[in-house]
């Protein structure tokens, strides 16, 4: 198990999710190296001793001592942030990532790279209300899914290297995709429900409302506390399946609203029978 | 304070919220009487020191012997219990109700009762995806909202004892709202929320969504376990204020699809920052 040897793991982008697997990792006994532009986040978490060693820009003495990379930029900047430095990569180095959307990520990436590297992409489904390693928090993983997103260029060592990843972070399953199956799963699991969150807050502005509300509504509307520049990139970079699974629902809500309409009783309960039934799937573990 | 002289009080309908009033009223020192159909219901209750007395019919002797009386049945069926035993009323008689729109119901019940008897609605705004007295819990109060809902033809005396009755029932909150203030919030804040969860559970015929989903979709989904019987009679008897507060959400939803489509960012962007400064709200208590 090459796990068991302790290797030098350097995060790139050290927010949320950065911060909570420089936790769980230095924890688990890796020296964690980081880098992020901001520096009072690389001083926090040496401080706070989530990580070794940090830097503010890409060093290529950290860069080089890494014996494997965690991208946790921003979906957009990935491709050109490998591109720029990887000259500095050991050979052999495994690289994997944090973003919510795969297809638009991970073929860029692995066309660009070097012939002895290797990117394993993966999706962390874990995430709070909160940005920053002063929110970072590995607990976050303990109910949470870890899904491996390989394409036939990935090696079956690698697969399984990532997979060991999700398990050493606490994650409660692992499990493998295709990056296609990912993005569409992706799209109507938790895409199409922040858009669903969001239009329930700005569709409505009487300001009263939170003086009568109850536990629906705030359930509903938890994730309509949005970081805006990081959705607006995942919506976008996945947005064929997205309008897919928008035009799905907005379809079925109006049949429903149908029913309702013409006093369909007899199909709106079958409706409802159905919605019960499939819930009750989602409360097994 | 007429709170303070421990009195009878009759529930009808012994099932989840009718069984939490009972614990709440009966640990107070109230003398609880309770009417149900259902015999397993009753023995329950009495057996388990819910309430005092319970009969599976209506009791004249009973009903007569009630100071207050608690309507916690179906919506449709409240009116033609009163008249039909509101013969047994004490005069000067209050009774209230439980049930989750107003309109349709409040009307119809002050038009028909005894001059000598008031007719004063709530909404405890409180739940469980469980129904049945077994499963009654008075704790689901705390947190919750209480709405009186009085007509003109409420007096003072019977608005404050309603008040008072959240109070001792331990909710959060007690507020005051019109009949048609009271339905068009609830069309938004609970019903187009049930619908949304149904929506999003019959949209997607998918197996295997419940071994990737994360917190998001769970939230979005929680009610989507639903009564279809109590919740098809709640939105048709709150038809248009449901219809046109659906109207309003898929419109925006719509919108929000556009924006994606035709790549809008700054669009994107600005709804999700409206979503978040209108969600902290709702984050304060």
């Amino acid at each position: 198990m090459e796990w068991i040897i302790k290797k030098k793991i350097l995060i790139v982008g050290l927010g949320l999710i950065g911060g909570s697997y420089a936790k769980a990792l230095t924890r688990f006994g890796y020296t964690v190296l980081a880098i992020d532009t901001d520096a009072e986040a690389i001083r926090f978490a040496k401080e706070n001793g989530i990580i070794d060693e940090g830097a503010t820009d890409a060093d290529p003495k950290l860069i080089g001592e890494a014996d494997c990379i965690i991208m946790a930029l921003y979906p957009r900047i990935i491709t050109d942030w490998i591109r720029d430095n990887q000259k500095y990569f050991k050979s052999g180095i495994r690289i994997t990532d944090v973003t919510g959307i795969k297809s638009a990520v991970v073929y860029d990436i692995q066309a660009i790279l070097r012939p002895d590297a290797e990117f394993i992409a993966a999706h962390p489904m874990a995430g709070r209300e909160l940005s920053g390693v002063a929110y970072s928090d590995d607990r976050i993983f303990r109910d949470a899914n870890f899904i491996v997103v390989p394409t036939d260029k990935n090696t079956p060592g690698s697969i399984e290297w990532c997979e060991n990843l999700g398990r050493i972070l606490g994650f409660n399953r692992v499990a493998v995709l295709s990056p296609e199956e990912h993005d569409e799963m992706i799209a109507f699991v938790s895409q199409l429900t922040h858009c669903i969150a969001v239009a329930l807050m700005t569709c409505n502005d009487n300001e009263h409302l939170s003086e009568y509300t109850g536990d629906s509504f705030r359930d509903l509307t938890r994730i309509a506390h949005i970081n805006e520049k990081m959705w607006s990139e995942l919506f976008f970079m996945n947005k064929e399946p997205l309008l897919r699974e928008m035009n799905r629902f907005i379809d079925e809500l109006t049949q429903i609203r149908t029913l309702i309409e013409n006093d369909d009783a007899e199909g709106l309960k079958e409706k409802m029978k159905l919605s019960t039934k499939r819930r009750e799937r989602f409360d097994r573990k």
